[in-house]
């Protein structure tokens, strides 16, 4: 799916060619310019604003670029930091998959950012990081970096001392953390179901379990290559910086793995509620099945009685030609032959277990799981 | 069944012979020579007029060879350019999986090149690569390579300033580029299915799933060693030249892992797609069942009752023997005891739930998952 | 699962920032500081108290906190010893996986102490490893260590004379061979519900096992990250220090892997146990509907033949209509060509194997499996 | 299966005892000695002649034993050319999985030879490389390389041109060949198996499956490790000679990576196929139980109305009793009812898509599976 | 299941703590010292008895102890080897995993030994390996180095010149000779359970198969980390020391690869085995239930007919009412339309080609498999 309408007008262009993206939002540019001092935040207009402030700004410059829609100004951008076309183009084809890419002089991150308005949505964020810079490039405005920006507007913890760098890190550990409130989601979603399958309910199971699946695949494709970007890049500046932003992204990283090890368990349940739930249908059907069959399966002798009796064999040619339909109470014999063959089927069904069987193991089972859904969570 | 026939003909030849393969078309030759200042472009009716080509030539030259029908073709060219006995070989058995080889002078490259025409083909592409020359070689004419010629014809991006394997670069990427749509073909069949499927329609789904996945087989077979490719010449490229040409193949390597994460996704979507499929066949074989089951078990008794006052006791001997029959209301008493049976019946199977369930469900689940198909989709 | 709940208030923080965990028991301090030649075992009110003691004593100080709703003592635990403000936030984010970070002056280690209680609980346990100290941070008071805190009161073994690795490995030991009971417990449970599928009994199977795959799935994701970790701190361990403490974290890490051994197996019994039943189930409700539609099949005919004698057609007519009606032993004849259907029917359906053969089936094969459950263990 | 009869008698022998194989047949020897001038070809009685033409011979010797049933003469071979007692004992014990041993001086392969007379037989081939000689030693007479000792004898290609090591590579290489027309012989035959399946034909598909699947897995065996046997071989030559014998072990390890490809493709279909034909059966199953029950379905009610008018109310003492049965056209509308009732019901199965819905399913899958077979294929 | 009670009397003891295993049986130690000259074979009281024996001998030392009940004789031996004590606690609990330990002076390698008696056991041998000494330690009397200490008694092969590193190699190839009956008794089992699954015979496969799959589990343990130790001790020993035992280690290794790959077979036939069996149960029920159906579905309107004209229309009001009854053939047109529908019945479902279809393909399939049990089998 994340394939789909890739570079639709880019066709046979050369490689590094930015093309616009039709009914992308235009570019809103943004500039936090800190150091330990103080904090500059302004709009910017024109990318060739942003060079005045480059220069002047003696920390780092954070640069954020709400909207993919204006090719020009990305092709400015790119002048302007020197960024490489490859990775302009990548930030306009919005189907990448998160990647880490040394570029030498910057390094380019691709990274999906969740939400849910109300359906899955995984924007993504492409981020660009220099010397004393960081450029973070999103497809639409509204982002999971409130949090951040007021940290550096108050100067709270260590980020208004600290390089380029840490703040990419601080970017990427709040897209990292944004995850976790969405695959909670999921995990709660799933316990839902869960507890209507432990009791037997099938309605809706299959189109939602698919649904909650179908997302859960994203999410892994969106988790599992950033768990690798955060392990390469924790790696590279564990070995190019003398600082320790690595033990940063190491942390980071560990929060990725520990999200996608939180997929895989939900990609489990998922599996295993599927199984549950057509175990739970085939066993309602095959119920249903069986207690029907049995009400035919009495009345089948009892209906040959009956027919028995309806003979027409003439009693006046031979006193052997069906005598019970001349006894006195021979109605009351027939009634009673049907009566005790009903009883007799019933107790027989009884003892080889097949008529309250069903109900009772399902009485037992709901019993039995009443505690399951909260066993051993922790 | 990318192994038919290879060698037929070949069999108990010495390694690096060349043989005829019947029914493919003749060699047609095309060069395209080119340097920043300018283009030559011609048709070549003989090997031995490349000679003087190349030694005219100042640039890079792309031969391009349509057909492998004209062994003696294929030598010759092997001889004026020094391509290795065992790669021309290889040319010719256009069984080849996706592989990159180093002959010392020469890279040769395989690769598929898919088209829909309208079933999935994916023709063998042999690239030689060597300082000055990129050699092409295709089964049949017909490539899609036409934008890139474009782009050599016009000046147009960097092409007309780069080496050869910059060239060989993207012919490769145009190859890489080719698989999107074809790809994207496959996911767009499989979301039609996918609606089908939970719709609850049932006609052609095992089939189609089946054509597609086999189609979905064959292309994870070019895509996947593909990738492997370009992770090979990104790595020799950035070890052995000092151009920028590997940033180039670590792009395209991307598209292919992109590529091939969209086949595993649609693999995996295949998969669940059948099973829906085959789950929603049994719960409507069984919904049939079902009901036609309860209709027999509401007409059993009917039938017994009927069969009942069918008995032919003889009321004249005793007036035990069936007095029902001699009431005066006695006919309406077994109508009603009949109704009253039938709708007993229908009570309990309603109140058990087995009467409304399966269109219950049906209905829910189709609302359910009405909003599904552009879920979480980007 | 372990991921329900990270961080709720801690939301936007800076990374490293120690939050109180809500409903989290406060910090109760335990110290065992010993040596070769005494031990000194003591309750610490407040953090400062610590560093008396440590400076005080000439060997391992071993500092045990209960609890950890007190993020101040945490704090200052960190500043007395160092230790890294992002490894204090993952003791308080009680949802890590296992895992082993070497901070340069300490190492950090999470491990999972398990406990059933009577449900599956994972308890997060961190260590931090000094030079010359051990501090234990645990959820809850109560705790798998009373064993090793008697070796060392005693001095039994080799622990008084050892240093803090060794004292560090003492823990992890003890934590890791908790396990075992645990494990063990599921073993059994799996044992026993596997006598009762071999004895085809059905009730409960379904949500029992699905509750047991369930605590299983938890404790491999416990189980196996701490094989990683112990492994790494053997090869740590092996590398830098001139000590054998290596050779005992290979022995503790062979009881991890043999651990991760015994959960995989039990992992495929209880995934072929739910084979088996479900084939059980279906096996007794295929056995059910085949033998009330073999009654039904066999009264089919039986009611046909009554039926036909019932039909009127007029002897009085012709005598060609109906004659069996007016012979002698008409009835005889028409009782006596029942049975002769019915006996009939039945020699079929045993010729064909179809009567005995359900319970035939299930009597061997319960005889069969009788000694199974006891075979090949060791 | 690889495993039967291991070493029978040789149970408790020294490791590298060399023991009779009951049965097989006696060594028959021949030597082809060869170098760029000439061929010497010749049977061989004793090992002892082979000192002569070795001493003689200035370059490569090609022994070849046919039978392995002369412990004797393996001995001899043994001593003459130093080869290793294990690797003498690996040729007796024909069981052997294809490897590639070095034992310095000569180096020791394993391969199967595999061949269809009429059922798959994997025989044994061992191949001794030494400086100036190679010793291929099969289990019976007949083998694959007739058409490489016509390449020796008449001097084509530049086979009598190299070294012993060329040769060795000719010879795996002729038995790699010899998979290609056995492995396409199960891609034809799961082809047709398919093309049946298809057609919804389940006749044999099991046990043709099961077969096919057992003869994928042996030849998986067998072609797996020959893979691995290549590379390394390649990349021994490629470190240890200066010649480019590795270029064409390279090339042949690529034909055994796309044999695997193949294979894996087949088992991959096979798998698939057994899925829809099990689909198919149980498609086809239910389609006979729905009609059927359609059927029974119809008559039921039809019965109930017949049952009705065969009750014996007495008209004559109430006028309320049954007068249906008294009106002059009280059959025909009966008749009427059970009509109309039965069209109903037919017209109600219809809209519910109950009817026409198996055969309609049928004819539409065939049709649009005819392509199918060929499809994409190429 | 390997893990059952492991150490439960250990529990919180030092690690490396000897303890008694209760019902173990008491220590019986024999040696065997050779060298090239001679064998000196004798029984051992006094553990202290050894130090004289080992001082005397000039050649290797081979001490084997049968029966683990004896803590006191284990540390005693510790002592006079110098025997790490995590090895000797390995030793008492009899759970270990194959592997290999490197304690400096000497290894340490754990082995299971199987044996059927008549149920799988797979008893632990611990082997330390020393400079001129090999000590065997198992848990029971009965072992399979008989051929071994007879070869080192006649001085047949190469054991007697060589050294201790040999001796080990040739115990632990004992072993590893020792699972080859074993495997093969399980692939005899498996392909006797095939050819009655192939004749469509259903009795106790489930229990059988389900107690084989077992067992395999338990060696595929045991064989899979024995494989792993012989590849270790290899290339241990090609790197340590200049004699060739790493040649035969390797061979040996070999044996273990073709023993885990002979396991897989047989594992994977199971699966297979189990999945042809669950589809020939269900073939057949579904056979069963169609040839009831179709009974039932024939005299269901049969016996509509029979009651059609067991309707009492009165015949004497209107000559409409069921003219039929009044004919003189009206009886044998009666017989005769039930006849018709019997027969049109029979005729329909025989066109459909569901009458003979379950026995005809049951036919077939028996005669195509006849066959197929020794297909491909070498």
């Amino acid at each position: 799916m994340a394939l789909r309408r890739r570079r639709p007008e880019a066709l046979g262009l050369a490689p590094g060619s930015i093309t616009a993206v039709p009914g992308a939002p235009p570019a809103v540019i943004r500039v936090i310019s800190y150091d330990a001092d103080g904090v500059d935040e302004r709009s910017v207009e024109r990318v060739s604003d942003l060079k005045s402030i480059r220069e002047r700004s003696t920390g780092v410059s954070w640069i954020n670029v709400d909207g993919i829609g204006d090719p020009e100004c990305l092709s400015q951008l790119g002048e302007l930091f020197g960024l490489h076309a490859l990775a302009l183009e990548d930030v306009v084809n919005v189907h990448q998959r998160p990647k880490f890419e040394d570029y030498g002089n910057t390094d380019f991150v691709v990274l999906r950012m969740p939400s849910l308005r109300p359906q899955l949505d995984l924007e993504q964020v492409s981020v660009f990081v220099g010397d004393r810079f960081v450029i973070t490039i999103q497809e639409r405005p509204g982002d999971c970096f409130d949090f951040l920006r007021d940290r550096i507007r108050n100067g709270k913890g260590r980020i208004r001392r600290r390089d380029g760098a840490y703040l990419a890190y601080s970017v990427l550990d709040a897209i990292v953390e944004t995850f976790y409130p969405v695959v909670e989601g999921y995990s709660d979603q799933l316990e839902e179901i869960e507890s209507r399958v432990l009791a037997n309910q099938t309605e809706n199971v299959v189109a939602e379990v698919h649904a909650v699946r179908h997302d859960l695949r994203a999410l892994r494709r969106a988790v599992g290559p950033t768990r690798e970007v955060l392990s390469a890049m924790a790696r590279a500046d564990a070995s190019d910086s003398q600082g320790d932003t690595h033990i940063f992204l190491r942390d980071c990283h560990d929060h990725a793995v520990q999200l996608m090890e939180a997929l895989d368990t939900n990609r489990e349940l998922a599996s295993s509620l599927m199984d549950m739930h057509l175990s739970n249908v085939s066993m309602r059907m095959n119920e249903v099945m069986k207690v029907l069959t049995i009400i035919a399966t009495i009345f089948m002798p009892l209906g040959f009685i009956a027919g028995l009796y309806g003979m027409n064999f003439d009693g006046g040619v031979s006193r052997w030609n069906m005598p019970e339909l001349r006894w006195e109470y021979g109605y009351f014999f027939a009634i009673g032959a049907m009566a005790l063959t009903a009883i007799g089927l019933v107790l027989f069904f009884r003892s080889k277990g097949w008529l309250g069987d069903g109900g009772h193991e399902d009485k037992h089972q709901s019993e039995a799981t009443k505690g399951t859904p909260d066993a051993g969570r922790d």
